[in-house]
């Protein structure tokens, strides 16, 4: 093992900027840093090549922004600027009708807290009204939470087996924690086949939906898929790596017309037109429990606003991951909590506005 | 379309100071700001207008205060100077007798919130004592929710259909989240008729008084309605512009004895004697699920310390947007929730006392 | 009605230092301010004399210490050094059971937000272990929202009819939310006959007391009565003015050998030797729901360490309204609420180390 | 009793610097400061000690740090250095599985505090995921105060009577309020029996294996156990004085393989290889209602992220105490809540990071 700092500039040598498949990682170099030019390149952003990276950081090196417009690329990062304008100020004489009313199917016995966090996030990234539908024994819990809910119950005690009128809402998300029972998958498949609207599908409402793969086509265009690694392979099988996995993402949005958000250190969003997205926000303190809760609750309240399934996405993703870097300054990543995330969230939207990230 | 800015000077040319019914919108002027003298025009405050009026400032051109005073008008703007009136420094042996008992009515199965939020804003409002009258589903909630309040329990598991004795309150509120079933209907009735004291009657309560308009004459004389325009049309049907709709404001004010606190992005409150005020605090973040049942607390709390019902109005009006214009500063337009409204409140009733805002 | 600003020196003409029965107020001179020497007269701390002081101030004349100390008299200002004396630095090796173990019995069916509030400040004011015995209905709320205290449950649903075995408890309170039902009244005397211990009652238990003045008798020595004005005058019946309300202070103090503590403006506390102490702390903004909750839990902690009865007194009624004091600096006196003096009681407890009040 | 300062130089005459059994308490020097060389010795750590020493203080005499690292020692300090080395960054890439999922057994009816108490701490203490393992009645209550948690709910209405599927977790914890009923016991004993992980064991579960003295036999190596004095006496016996304890405490820890945690002033931790580290952070505000949870809490989630038995309980107990220390500042030693300490973690692992204690 060397004792010398190694650094490499642009790539580590040895390293592709995209692919990497067959690639023997033992013969890549090992940087302790790794300087690169103007751009990050995509194989930056996955797991397997961190050891050969080292930390990463980019030099500017004067690119002519002509020739970055006119060349032409799948691949973004999103960054601050492109969030301002989806993010606007809000009109004066705004109502809380304008700003839509979100409905929220999550929870299940044990899991009240996935739908008391998702219904708090909501909330917080500017739905006008939100409609939480949870279990009977979840009645009392979200109530008392989260008092700027209304609450929809379940006729059954424990999980999620029907739901509200769907022509009172302008967004529906489903998902976090409402287990995968029977009669919960009848009721996924209905809301499927129901909903006009585009779904935000999260946790176990996507692990039914890996079961039932024919439900795919169902699916309301430009509906949001927020899986996580695990969640995603369910649905499209093992990936050798990190660069196929991300084609798989890709050919997964043009395929069923969604949107997916595949989550992770760099999370990666793709959408029906086979562009991806990864978002340059988020730390490590934000791998904790009710953490993708947040952010379904956070994509579900900006698209109750009308904003669009593809925004909603883009600008949820980002504004996760910068409110949970606010949170970590004052709670360390070992002590963040999801709830903590929330919190932050009205600091993340203000920061927006301001010079700084 | 223009690339020149259009700035406006004390009015858009085309647009009237108050009635612009029958006025072409087009042929109006589209300024980007208006720059208005010494008084913003009444119809200012109408949303219809904002296209063409942009942002608008109001410019003082020194008329002369006797000018001012001896010019009549039933129009008013609430300001900072009147509500200091209002809200009077405590005296040194006052104790919780002396500022109230207030009864608030509020919350059924769902919307439960609603009465959390409201009990909230009471107590931080000044009221001595509070009672909450709630569906008994609902006492766990608002026992664990709001400490400082006590419990008062309907016999219906999920639905307000009885109330306490009514001589034990100096104040009265019902509607936050109370839905519309026939029981309550029934109990609004009775209570309508039973009440000696002025009643805040807000949210379901009015749409219960929409479907029931003879019950308006019953009204115990100064109560207090708070539609937001959406149930001001049940009250008083379509009217075809803002300008219409505060004058049937006036008129119904004046018809049933009570005081309207039309809500909106410049509050109108009507009272009897024919006048009307527009408020001046607020913001487009207050939008949100549960802003109104703050207001109806914060009315609730006021009145139950003996202030006058136009008195509370108009103080609970700017206190509210007062205390969420302190709230934005902190939690953005987007992350603003109606619990933040009520935790600013002191934060407002402080300011009120200083220089500034 | 004069124009002119009146300032009294020492004392406004014609009002007496101390009884003023008989004393015709219209004949008394009506300060705006009135500027005193060295001390405050006993008359000061009554609301029937404010209109005749105003705003007083004590200026210091430099009376000679010695001729201070040799002054005898039976009444005192609860003053910071004395306080300090009672709250001491506490040991390094102390641990939860050197602080003792307090029982709080507390809440009723509508009421356990007083059950909630009394337990926050027992556990903020150093106790070391806290149980608080409550109605069945209340069992979730007290765990829910005091997760620092244990929960002992009554068999009755709705209110207080029993209590667990004294023998481990190193101080006991009782009253705040307890209601007066039969078997309440049954366990309380039976309470007062079994303990050892010298009891805090409160609220509802003082009522109860009132009704059967015969059980005053057995009340253990050094018990602390925490009545207001109201629950004041049901014990002793109708007094004429603040100074004969008082004199039946000290008398019931000395005739029961208890401790009383009438809550007010200027909280008077006497003692069995026939001493009276008025409290120099607190504002008008504490004259709120469950601020007497508060403090019933404040005197109860600092029992429960081994603080004597009248030195718990004395410390827990300047504790309360300094603690109020810091609160009101943030909250307002219209917006403060009883959940904030447990609040500040931290700050409070540092601010009696450091120099300033 | 002599009116001089009394100050001792490295040690009062007479006192020992380990052991002092049989040595005549009275014929020590009572110093009111003990200045001390370099390091302190083991006796001023104990309680029956404090007198002598009064307030002790190190001063370094700069020994050679070879001879320092030369001298054997079984006994050591945890100082931040050491804690730093354990509490390691995180990698970018890790996800909420990368810090483990921990199962929580805790609370029983009337103490479920102690299971919200606990579940905080760990989830602030840096583990991926939490399952908390409730009985039957407390299932409204963890679910709703800590929503980041997921809840197992035990068949049994009020306490823990059987245990979830243990092949999902990465770390187990059990004690805290969990009572001593007869099925509890059964369950603590399959527990033992079942569990391939090392346990936490805390509190009643102490209390059950000290009547079960032949299950210690069966515990899980590299098991944590944190008995306060109280529950390490029922353990091992009575024992003479604070140094025969910790040489108790040694053996108990080689002969079982166990670490132990003894709690206090100076807590204690004894390693099975036969070393002790006494603890340099906490303050007595500490000795509250609750504090034990909390350590076991952190442990737990310290525990449940992979790291070792030895270095999860050093850290643990290094991190609870600077987190109380943190928030005594705040709260003073009066006022400080167990929750207060969970609040601080934070706090207390930024301050790791940072120049100062």
């Amino acid at each position: 093992m060397t004792k010398n700092m190694v650094i490499s500039i642009d790539i580590p040598s040895g390293l592709m900027g995209e692919d990497n498949t067959g690639n023997i990682s033992d013969n890549i170099i090992q940087a302790d840093f790794t300087l690169t030019f103007q751009f990050p390149k995509i194989s930056f952003f996955f797991a397997e090549n961190e050891k050969n990276l080292g930390i990463w950081e980019v030099l500017p090196i004067r690119l002519h922004p002509d020739g970055i417009a006119q060349t032409l690329t799948d691949f973004r990062l999103i960054e601050k600027e492109e969030i301002q304008q989806i993010i606007q100020k809000r009109s004066r004489f705004g109502h809380k009708g304008t700003y839509g009313h979100a409905l929220l199917i999550a929870g299940s016995f044990g899991k009240m807290g996935a739908a008391i966090l998702a219904s708090k996030a909501c909330l917080r990234s500017g739905a006008g009204l939100l409609t939480t539908h949870v279990p009977h024994f979840g009645y009392q819990i979200i109530q008392t939470a989260v008092p700027e809910a209304m609450a929809s119950v379940d006729q059954h005690d424990s999980i999620f087996t029907e739901f509200p009128d769907l022509s009172h809402f302008s967004a529906i998300g489903v998902g976090p924690g409402i287990d995968q029972k029977t009669n919960t998958k009848r009721a996924i498949n209905e809301l499927i086949e129901r909903s006009k609207l585009p779904l935000v599908i999260d946790a176990d409402a996507l692990n039914i939906l890996a079961e039932n793969k024919t439900w795919l086509e169902k699916l309301p265009e430009k509906s949001i898929l927020t899986p996580h690694p695990g969640e995603f392979k369910r649905l499209v099988g093992e990936t050798e790596n990190s660069y196929i996995r991300i084609q798989k993402q890709i050919e997964f949005s043009k395929k069923y017309k969604v949107i997916v958000v595949l989550k992770g250190a760099f999370t990666s969003v793709s959408t029906p037109d086979g562009k991806l997205y990864f978002n340059s926000t988020g730390n490590p303190g934000m791998a904790t429990a009710g953490s993708g809760d947040v952010l379904t609750g956070i994509i579900l309240g900006l698209l109750a606003q009308g904003i669009s399934s593809e925004n909603a996405a883009l600008a949820g993703v980002y504004m996760h991951g910068l409110s949970g870097d606010l949170a970590v300054l004052q709670n360390s990543e070992f002590s963040l909590v999801a709830g903590d995330i929330v919190k932050f969230l009205g600091k993340a939207f203000l920061s927006l506005k301001s010079g700084s990230k």
